[in-house]
């Protein structure tokens, strides 16, 4: 198997296509995997807009999927990866579900969890923060500065 | 319409109801109603089991069929009644839906939102606490009650 395949880069890198693939639908560009023994268990996108639903986040639509796919109502051996730091919601999800590790690109200083306290999350829980975090950034700066070029016409 | 039909307790006793609708089903007894304008657009218990899935709290999916029922992304003009103290998770998901008041029964002192701070919720959002609170108390502690008493026979 070797060391350099499976890093956190590799896993992050499938979040971010999953990011771009919301983009494409006119969603807020955030992406995410759950990831148990280096195997892509769950993948999403944001999906705010399509499902009408402000909770449709990516995180929440992926572990879902994950339990979904484990069958199991717990995720202790699997990481989320996800392009944007998780809100206090996904993080209160992420409590519920135990996952093992979270990694996440950009950081995000309105609704980010780290705002509130780390005891958001389960104590279990490993965080790691900054995983390509610039393309995670550019991604969603570059998606609200043309919705608001669009506002302006 | 007179002042003494849509009270907050009249609104309590439709969540209970669905708590009771989830204990007969096996499920932790907590249960949420959305009220838009005094009508109940949404009613769901807590599914955790049957789902598999450890965040489809009742006030979750009752989010989320309010969004369907309205199709709108915001709640700025509802009421959430739940029979236990919403989590971080839930404060966060109405957080996001903008709910206009949040009324609820029991307290929970492990992961009820108050023990993290008030901000977990939108600024303009009220929140009602203890109604029906004894109610719905009993019937979460004696749901445990009976859990243990099976898990030591």
């Amino acid at each position: 198997m070797g060391l350099s395949l499976y890093t956190d880069e590799y896993f992050m890198k499938e979040a971010l296509k999953e990011a771009l693939a919301g983009k494409e639908k006119g969603e807020i560009p955030v992406g995410a995997v759950v990831v148990s023994q280096n195997r892509i268990i769950a993948r999403a996108y944001n999906q705010t807009e399509m499902l009408n639903d402000a909770t449709a986040h990516a995180e929440m639509i992926a572990l879902t999927a994950a339990f979904n796919n484990l069958g199991a109502k717990y995720l202790p051996d699997c990481t989320l990866y996800v392009t944007l730091e998780p809100c206090v919601m996904c993080a209160g999800a992420c409590f519920w579900a135990q996952v093992e590790k979270i990694v996440y690109g950009a950081s995000d200083n309105k609704r980010g969890f780290n705002q509130f306290g780390k005891q958001l999350l389960h104590p279990k829980t490993k965080v790691v923060q900054g995983i390509l975090a610039q393309e995670s950034k550019y991604l969603i700066d570059s998606f609200f500065q043309e919705v608001r070029k669009k506002n302006n016409h």
